[in-house]
């Protein structure tokens, strides 16, 4: 049996607060939820329900909710949850707080938009002293709160402690599979974005359920090869973070990415979808990384150029249909 | 280039009829396609689309038709496109009339029901004089059939094989990917199907998106375990022939399997699908492979089980989450 922790999460939006939530449930562990909204906090206390991220699902009495950054305490674990964008300053924000010897573990999507690092290094730069993990994979923050089965990946940088995060945060209907593959993690649920664009494309473009297929496959090939020219392992993006991940993007219309897509498919531009989604920037991080460690990216760099205006998608699929043939 | 081959389709179902249509459009090969009824095959002539199974899609002005075995004449690759359990049949009927050196590519998914054999050993044993291919993957006939772009895998016993059947067949619209290892692009084409239906039970059921992404992820994990233990590519499978073709049939109401699993899941028992599927024969043929070969297959047993009326979902669910965390 695992050891009893004190979790505390970061950011009560919909993922943050499914994650307290789900975690909380079995009554293993004291979870605390933190946000920054004091009258937030404390609706949350009051209600027990989210009504604008999470309507209609009740929140665990064993659940607490605090505004304070001191509200961290003596937690082991220490979840953030917050937007790839926010988890920098939350570093710098939160850390004077942390315990020793507390474990961090991100919970956004893999590459941060200015400085095209992981995660996980900006996080260690932030914390040097703080072991840092990485939890991804296919959840949508609604079913995992609603109790409904999900697992996604969870990667540290040695086996024992992600096994003990996996242990201590497993649940009945949440089952967290361990790694030590950090990169892989982070760029399997960075990169899905890009190919969740990809497969809006060929929704919008009408091109059929069978080019979507082969683009997953395909695109899912060229992701393996990038993330072993990174140093991770090509293994963990067939997982759940990276294949797992994009199944549920790419398929499912309550994802923003495959929407974008699905806009640019139509011909209806970059502007349609509202702001950039993430998987548009993935895209051209990606397309610039393959550069680098010179691995070919037919798919991501088609979707990093119809993105930019610089290819139409018809020209894109005339070029990925007529490469040479290649083995798989 | 490709050297100029003559090719015959037989079998002249939706999936037959589409390859031999989407072969002949280029024109860059004689084609034939050859069924066994003469009536259909004449009306085939003359009007030029197949109203039965590819309705409103006309057919090349260069493909020619016949219902006589002998029009196989000096074909040097012959498809056969006809359903898994009409192959044995088919190669003793039409064996006679092959040329020698005549290649034969079986189309059909993967195992014989009665004997658990791969359809490849199934063929060689028929027409021992013949080197025997398959051709797999994610592409629905009337995608096929109408131009849209689709990708599947092509193996070979050896590699020069290979890629002469894959530049052969492939055309603007339909891209061919080369491979050796016909037991992995078989067994891919297969074991798919027992997870389509394991994600159609999690759709009845209601249990989410995120569900059925964690299955299609965790399952394709258990089905690369066994192709290797069989002595194919677990890399096969995470190709287009078992993860393309998953995406497809997984996600994709079209597929006969996902909606059986999906009334499984409803628990509107066996009969309701209609006869039993693909998948369903697949399921206990492949548990009895994992047995035989010692290799874990949670999801596939679970199908099984669940389709012997032996296991209710509820507790399959709890059993696939409650098994001791593994690393991925």
């Amino acid at each position: 049996m695992s050891t009893r922790e004190r979790i505390v999460v970061i950011g009560a939006g919909a993922f943050g607060t499914a994650l307290a939530a789900v975690i909380s449930l079995e009554g293993r562990h004291p979870v605390t939820l933190i946000g920054r909204d004091p009258s937030l906090m404390s609706d949350l206390r009051d209600d027990r329900v989210h009504d604008a991220a999470l309507p209609g699902v009740p929140l665990p009495d064993a659940l607490e909710f605090s505004a304070e950054p001191d509200a961290i305490g003596e937690a082991s674990l220490v979840l953030f949850a917050m937007p790839s964008q926010a988890q920098a300053d939350a570093a710098r924000h939160y850390g004077p707080y942390l315990a020793d010897g507390a474990v961090v573990v991100t919970c956004a999507k893999g590459i941060d938009k200015s400085s095209g690092r992981l995660l996980t290094d900006l996080l260690e730069a932030e914390l040097p002293h703080h072991p840092v993990a990485v939890l991804s994979g296919p959840g949508f923050a609604a079913d995992i709160a609603r109790g409904l089965p999900t697992a996604m990946a969870i990667a540290a940088g040695d086996e024992a402690l992600a096994e003990r995060l996996a242990n201590a945060l497993s649940s009945r209907t949440f089952r967290l599979y361990a790694s030590t593959d950090r990169i892989g993690v982070q760029l399997g649920g960075a990169l899905k974005n890009v190919l969740a664009i990809a497969c809006g494309i060929i929704e919008g473009a009408g091109l059929g359920e069978s080019a979507r297929a082969a683009l997953i496959s395909r695109g899912l090939a060229e992701m393996s090869r990038l993330v072993e020219a990174m140093g991770g392992n090509a293994d963990t993006v067939r997982g759940l973070s990276g294949l797992g991940d994009l199944v549920l993007t790419g398929t499912s219309h309550q994802s923003r990415n495959l929407r974008f897509g699905i806009a640019l498919g139509r011909g209806e531009g970059t502007q349609a979808g509202g702001p950039l989604v993430e998987g548009a920037f993935a895209a051209s991080v990606a397309a610039r990384l393959g550069e680098k460690f010179s691995v070919e990216l037919p798919v991501t760099n088609a979707v990093a150029e119809i993105i930019d205006g610089k290819l139409d998608i018809m020209t894109a699929m005339e070029q990925l249909m007529t490469r040479p043939i290649t083995t798989e």
